[in-house]
């Protein structure tokens, strides 16, 4: 297989974004990944988008072909890929697929999504739409509803305590309160998170991500190449997607995502690592308790263990293994389609060593996308030369 | 570049179908491709799924994990592909692509839709989310008024009849009433196009396609391998798939799919064909003015030659090349996300010598999937051993 490398990010500000539709918010990220590789639109050879919702949300559809006509891209093959919430997760793998694969050389992957425009209702049907709409969702069994489950149950089975899932919180929204592109930039004391508002018990207002706009990208590159272009590419060694089951009553075990765990072996074979190689990581925590089990699911505590992993101090900034230097979802916001790029983004800021929270000497990354209740996942490990 | 076979293919009555969902619909396919191909579930290393819409339509996004996952895949990468009519066209090319670039050996496709359950408006903005909705969809523009621009100025180019485009439909009608599992079954005569109802200014109710439900899928096999499976595998020779405007005012030219003729060229030079020696093709016939433009980007007929050739019996059953022997869209129906598959099952069929109207000793074949008016396409030829 092919050598690939990331030679270029971009991402807007996450958040409200008024007066910015879909199309020009995939068109903003995607210019920034572009000059930031220094790569004319002449060059890139294959587009993914990732994208949830958009023809619920804004009316949408055809997203890929549109954004890059208006990008000028030529008559190029171009997909709209989704995945719940790891859309773009998956388009960025695509984009490894065809690299590695030697089909193309240079591949463009973006992921968006545009949420604050539609109604509230609108919203909230759409984001349901990630479950299984014939059975669980039908009932009323939202995302709330299956992680409130979720987090119950992980504090029933290891002893996980309100207030260790609470600090995953604390401690993102004190990394996104350095983040200039997060939604939210303010930090929020433990005693906040307990006494917000109570959403699906025992998730509460601050356990849980923001609807948010934005949109992120990737411009990849064969590793044999990259050096024409930057002098500092990210290598991808290793990448994973796997599927899992899309309803709780379908999980062997409630606090572990089989698409996560498949996805991150896979991963982790192909780099031929482990998990404590890992420098930082970007895990998906859609909410507080999602960060516990993905970090566990990944390998880098023990099953049970999350919940005093981030008491302790492991995941902080300072740790040993700093998990979502950036803020994560709780930080930044979750604009569905956008969110595996986004962290894709980070990532390579981490590995540059240009972040906004740089962990000193970070060597090695690892971006963990999840969609729906664990239905699908990838992990993508991304190593500095 | 690895050789790549189509193994098996399925496809559900397309139609009104009640009391059935979207996941019962696509598992129904699959099921039939995985048995006509005879291979097991856990031989399958990847899933595309092409869906236009289930968010918009029946409120289920994240299809391709949970028909994967109920059709026992077990924990493998599954993506969803979108590209609005040319959604499944785009699946059955990632299998190609994955095969042929040696990732995989056996890759399933499928591409769905439910439209029927929807209430019509639903429908209505569904569709019209294929186009622009920042632009053109937002005036009021939809498909038919798109494709109705179009054929005026078809007309008005070169001379087209109002005639010569119905008689599309009349071809169409009467192959379609041969086929068990088109949504129409029923010839139409000349008399009867021309004086059906008027949608959009020329055209009229028997140059549309109907919304419909249905299904269909195609098991992909690295040629090698295929006679392991079947003693009649059907050869992907060539794959295309390009871009092009996604509105009517960015096209240099209103009677031309700029995408559908990049697509085209890809194909032929990969396939090291030329128009001339296909045998038997599925053109995308969205309106009957649709099938006249692509016969002529597909460089069957010159530019402006596609209404005499029709009339003239050309495309016909028993014409020097067959087009639509399946009824086309105009009798199938359109379930948007499953067209492109459905082509690919009509034309597996031709080449194995086992279809409803067989053109008598076809050997190559074609199948050219249009998304929006244009904005994305994919051809597919494919060849019998």
């Amino acid at each position: 297989m092919r050598g690939v490398s990331v030679i270029g990010v971009g991402c807007t500000p996450f958040g409200k974004q008024t007066g910015v539709g879909i199309t020009d918010l995939a068109l903003q990220a995607c210019r920034e990944a572009l000059h930031d590789a220094q790569v004319p639109t002449s060059l890139v050879q294959s587009f993914y988008l990732g994208n949830f919702a958009s023809e619920a949300l804004v009316h949408q559809g055809s997203l890929a072909p549109i954004v890059a006509y208006r990008l000028g891209l030529g008559p190029i093959p171009c997909t709209r890929v989704e995945g719940a919430c790891a859309s773009s997760g998956i388009a960025f793998r695509h984009g490894v697929l065809l690299i590695a694969s030697g089909l193309c050389d240079i591949v463009l992957a973006a992921g968006v999504e545009k949420m604050t425009s539609a109604e509230t209702g609108a919203v909230t049907e759409a984001l349901a739409s990630a479950g299984d709409a014939e059975s669980e969702m039908r009932l009323g069994l939202t995302f709330p509803g299956t992680f409130g489950i979720i987090m119950r149950r992980h504090m029933h089975q290891y002893g996980t305590t309100r207030e260790q899932v609470g600090m995953v919180s604390v401690k993102n929204r004190q990394n996104g309160s350095a983040n200039p592109k997060a939604h939210f930039q303010k930090p929020v004391a433990l005693e906040e998170v307990m006494g917000s508002r109570l959403i699906c018990d025992p998730l509460r207002l601050y356990d849980c991500t923001p609807i948010s706009d934005g949109a992120a990208a990737a411009v990849l590159c064969a590793a044999d190449l990259a050096s024409e272009f930057t002098q500092r590419p990210i290598d991808v060694i290793g990448s994973g997607h796997a599927i899992g089951p899309a309803t709780l009553f379908e999980m062997a075990d409630l606090t572990t995502f089989e698409a996560s765990v498949a996805a991150a072996q896979q991963a982790y074979r192909e780099a031929g690592i482990a998990p404590r190689d890992i420098d930082v990581a970007e895990v998906h925590d859609c909410f507080t308790i999602a960060e516990i089990t993905a970090i566990e699911d990944l390998g880098f505590v023990e099953k049970g263990k999350g919940g005093p992993a981030v008491a302790d101090g492991l995941t902080a900034l300072d740790g040993k293994l700093p998990i979502n230097p950036s803020g994560g979802l709780l930080s930044k916001g979750h604009p569905v389609g956008a969110t595996g790029l986004a962290q894709i983004y980070e990532i390579v800021g981490q590995l540059r060593g240009e972040a906004i929270n740089q962990v000193k000497g970070a060597q090695i990354g690892l971006a963990h996308n999840l969609g729906g209740t664990g239905a699908v996942s990838t992990v993508h490990i991304l190593k500095r030369r």
